[in-house]
C-alpha cells in the first residue's frame, strides 16, 4: 500500500518466487536477501495448501544501486533455483511498463487510466491507444498518446488483430478497457497473464454481451464489473478484482449503464496497478492478489 | 426507516394501492386520507412507465382509532377502486404478522430472525420451527416458538410437505432459512409472494447446490447471499436483497462460508422485516422495495 | 435515480414545496399538479414531525410545453401559497445551473466534475475555474472553460474575494473543490445554501488543517470526506453527503491523501449532482436529500 | 483468514516477535522456526519504518507435538532475543484464551459474542460476564456462564471495581460491551491491551456520552463504531477496528441506535477475534491488526 518516496525509487525492486511449498524456503530466500545487503520492506506470502502446495513470495526491497547489483542478485537466485525448484521474476520499481490500451466509443475507463498514469497513482506508461472507433483519438492524443485506428468487421478481425499487434510493439500489458470485441485465442496466447479485460457484471453472473440488459432484467440489487486476464474462454479467466454498487427498484438499464461506468473504471484501474506493481499471481483458474 | 413509537402504535396503518398509472390518481388517494382524518407520514411511490405502467403508492399513516375506523375507510377504497382500476392492501401496523420459519440444521439465520423478534426490530411473530432435523430445536424451544419435527426423503417429500403444512397451520409469510431442500411447485403455490428464501451466494450467479464450493473454484473476491420470493423455478424468484462480502486469495471454502453466514443472516433479516413492513412488492420477475 | 431522455427533458419539471406539515396538503399540491396537466413521475416527501413539524415535498414531472405554461403553474401556486403558509421553487429540467469552481492546485476534484459535465452525468455548466495558483489553468483551458487567477495572501483577502465574485459574475452555485482556503464570512452570506465544499475527512472527526495527517496519528481504519454547505463557522454546515475508505496500518499520511482523493472526487460530484436536481434541502444544521 | 482444521489445532502454534528493523532479522527468524522443525502457514510482517523503526512479525506454524516442544522453541528464541533485541510471544492455538464481558443493559453485543463463541467462529472461553444491572442475567446464564451483579454508583466505583476484579479472577482479556461505565485508570493500568470497549460512533469523532443524540444533531450522513483499546484517556486508546452504515434524513435518533447495534456487535466481535488470535499488536497510539 505504501509507496517509497522517489527520491530512492532507483533503489527498490520487486521479486515474486513460486515453488513447491517446503519448510525452510523462506529462511533460504531471507538469507539470500540479507547476504545481498537487501533491506525487505514488505513481505507477502501465500501456501495454496501446506502439503503438497505452491508456495508464493513477493518481497519489496530496498537495495542500493539495484540497476547495477540486479545481475549479482539473479545470478544468487539462479544459484538455488534448481535445488528449490523455484521461478522467480525481479522487477525494478522505477521501471514504468508499458500498457497497450484497447477502446471502443465508451471513455470513461480510458480517461480513468490515463488520470491515474498522470497523477503517478499508476507508475505505467500508455504506449498506445488502439481503437476500432475513431471517437476516442481526442482523449489519446490531448494525453500524449499514439492512437491508432484499427477496424473490425467480422471478415477482417484475424487481419485487424495482427494489425494491431504491430501497431502496439512490445508492450508489458494489453488492458481491454470497455473495448466490445472478442478477442481470438491466438492473440490471447500471445499475452498470457499480460491481457486485461473489464467485464461489467459480477462475474460469473452475466457472462457475454448486455449484462446491465439482464442484470435488470433479473431484478438484481446489486451490479457489479469484473477485471480478469483473459483467455480463450469467454468471461471465463482469473478474476483480479470485483466490485459491487446498489440499485433499487427506479434504475433502469440506462442508470445502471451509467452508475456501473464509475464502478467499471474503479474495478479495472485497480486491477491494472496491483498487476504492474507485480501483485497478481495466477494459480490456476484463481489469482493471488498481495494487496 | 423511522418507526412511530409504541403509545399509538395502535393508530398507525400502512396502505399499499396498484393500478395502471394514470394523472390524478396521487390526488384523489390523498384526498380520501385526508378526508378519512387520516394524517400520511411517509409516502413512496414508484411509476413502473409514465405511459402505460404499473403505479405503486405505500403510504404510512396515522389515523385516531384506527381499528375502528378501518372499515370506513376500505368503504372509501372500494367506492374508487373500480373507476381507478386499483387493487389495495390496508394493514394495521400493530398487528404482527405470523411466520414459519424452515430451517435445516444451521442455526445462525434462524438465531438471527429469533434476535430480532425478541428485541422488537422486527415486528412479527415465530408462530413455529420447522425442520428436517432435530438439531435446533432447543434453539426453537429456548426463545419459546413450537419446533416441528418433519423428516423428509425423496420418497416421502409429499407427505412431508403436506404434515409441515398442516402443523404451521395458518401463517402470513413461511421463510426458507437454510432450509436446504427444494420445495414442490404445490407448496410455493400456497404461499404467492409469502415465501422467502436465502441462497448463499450472489444470484444468478451460483444457482444450487454448494455455492461456496463453486465460488472458490471460480475464483470470486466477492461472495455474495440473496434473499428472494420463492418461484417454482430454482433460484429464479424475485430477488429482495442481496448483499456481499469481500474474500481474498486465502479464503477456504470453509472461510467462505463462516464469512457468509454474517452476510446471509444480515440479508433474510432484512428482507423479512421489509416484507412484514409491507415494503415489498412484487412486479414481474422483479421487487418494488420501498425501504 | 432515473434520468428521462432527453427528447423530452424540454417538459421536465421539478417543484420542491416547504410548508408547516398539515393534512390534506399532498391532496392540495396533487390536485393543482392534476389539474394543470402535470403527469408526476417521481414523488418524495419528509415530515420533520408529524406534530407541528415541516413538510417538505419533491415533485418531478412532465408538463408538455412547460416553459410555456410555467407562469401559468406558478400563478396556481402563488394562489395557494398563503392557505398553506408553504414557500417553493420551480425549475426546468432542460435549464443547466452554472457553476463557479474554486481550486487550488490538486487536480483531482476538478477534473472529476468537468469529466461528469462532458458525459453529461453532471447537467450543469461550469462557468469559471478560480484559483489562487495557476497549476490548473490548463486543465480549464483543455475543458474550454475560462480560468481566472486570484492570488490570495492574508492581507489581500477581501480584495481577492471580491475580485473573484466581480469575475465568476452571477452563478447558481459556488464549489469550493479543495481550494484551501477558508472564505470569509461576508462569502459565505452571499450564497446561502448555495457554496459547497469538500472536506477531507468524515466531519466532525478532523475538523480544520491536515485531517490526513491528524487521521494517520489517531490510527483510524477509515478515512472519509465529506461535501457539505458553508456557512461562516469553518467545518460546521449542513453535510450533503459522506463517505469512507478502509485504510490500514501500513498506510502513512500520503497513502491516506492518495486513497482519499478518490472518496473526496466521488463524494463531491455526488453532492453537487443532488444539488443541482434540487434533491438537497437545508433543514436547519441538516440536510434532506432525496436521492 | 483461514483456520486449521481441529484435527490438528493442538499443532498450530502463532509467533509474534517485535524489535527494532534490522536487515536479517526475517532470515534468523525463519531459519530458527525451519531448524525446529516448524512449517510456517501464514506469516505477515511491517516496518513502522524501514530506517529506525520497529519491526513486527506473525508467523502461524504447525509443528508437531507443539506442547511439548514449546520448550525448546522458547529456549531457541531466548537465545537469540539478547543479540536482536527482540520481543516475543508465543502461543498455542488450541488454548482458548478467557474472558470477561462487561454489561450494562443492552444484549447485543453480549448476544454476538456468546453467539460467536458457540458457533467456534471466535475461539475464546466466556468465563463471566459482569454488569451493574440484573437485565442480562438470563443471556448469560442460558450461555451457561457465570454472571455477576456489581452495582456501580460515583460513591462506591472503586469498591465495585475491586469487587468485579475479585470476582472475574484471572482473565485474558476483559470486553467492555456497552458498559455504560468509565472505568478508572487503576482499572486499565490492570489490563494493559487487553482491555477493549466498544464506542459507538466513527472515533474521534462524538466522543463521549450519546453519541448517536450528537451524531443526529449534527446530521452525518454514516454513523458508526469504534472498538478500541482503553487507556486512561476517555475514547482515545489505540483503534482495532471500525465500521460505519449510511443513514438518511429520515432516521430519528432512535433509528440511529438500532442501525447503530448491528454495526457495533459486528465491529467489537471482529475485534475480540482479532486480539484472541494474536492479530492485534499495539504501537504507541495506533495498532497494527494482521487481519
Amino acid at each position: 500500500m505504501s509507496a517509497p518516496s522517489d527520491a530512492r525509487l532507483a533503489d527498490v525492486g520487486r521479486l515474486v518466487v513460486r515453488c513447491p511449498d517446503r519448510p525452510g524456503i523462506v529462511a533460504v530466500l531471507s538469507r539470500l536477501m540479507a547476504d545481498a545487503g537487501a533491506n525487505i520492506t514488505e513481505s507477502q506470502q501465500h501456501s495454496s495448501d501446506p502439503v503438497g502446495g505452491t508456495f508464493t513470495l513477493r518481497l519489496e526491497f530496498v537495495l542500493a544501486d539495484l540497476a547495477t547489483r540486479r545481475l549479482q542478485l539473479e545470478a544468487a537466485l539462479a544459484g538455488l533455483a534448481g535445488e528449490w525448484q523455484f521461478t522467480w521474476r525481479l522487477t525494478e520499481a522505477a521501471r514504468k511498463p508499458r500498457l497497450a490500451v484497447f477502446v471502443s466509443t465508451a471513455d470513461h475507463v480510458l480517461q480513468e487510466l490515463l488520470y491515474r498514469v498522470g497523477s503517478g497513482d499508476l507508475r505505467a506508461e500508455v504506449a498506445a491507444v488502439v481503437s476500432n472507433h475513431l471517437d476516442l483519438e481526442p482523449v489519446a492524443r490531448a494525453a500524449g498518446v499514439p492512437f491508432h485506428h484499427v477496424p473490425v468487421t467480422p471478415a477482417t478481425k484475424d487481419a485487424a488483430e495482427a494489425r494491431a499487434l504491430e501497431l502496439v510493439g512490445d508492450v508489458d500489458l494489453v488492458v481491454l478497457a470497455r473495448y466490445m470485441q472478442i478477442v481470438s485465442a491466438d492473440f490471447c496466447s500471445r499475452f498470457p497473464e499480460r491481457l486485461i479485460n473489464i467485464h461489467h457484471s459480477f462475474l460469473p453472473a452475466f457472462v457475454g454481451a448486455n449484462p446491465y440488459r439482464a442484470a435488470h432484467d433479473r431484478g438484481v440489487k446489486l451490479i457489479g464489473a469484473t477485471a480478469h486476464y483473459v483467455t480463450a474462454e469467454l468471461d471465463a479467466g482469473p478474476i483480479i478484482e470485483q466490485e459491487v454498487a446498489r440499485v433499487d427498484h427506479r434504475a433502469t438499464v440506462e442508470d445502471m449503464r451509467r452508475i456501473g461506468r464509475y464502478v467499471e473504471r474503479q474495478v479495472l484501474a485497480q486491477a491494472v496497478t496491483w498487476h504492474v506493481e507485480d501483485r497478481v499471481i495466477v494459480e490456476g483458474d484463481r489469482t493471488i492478489v498481495f494487496a
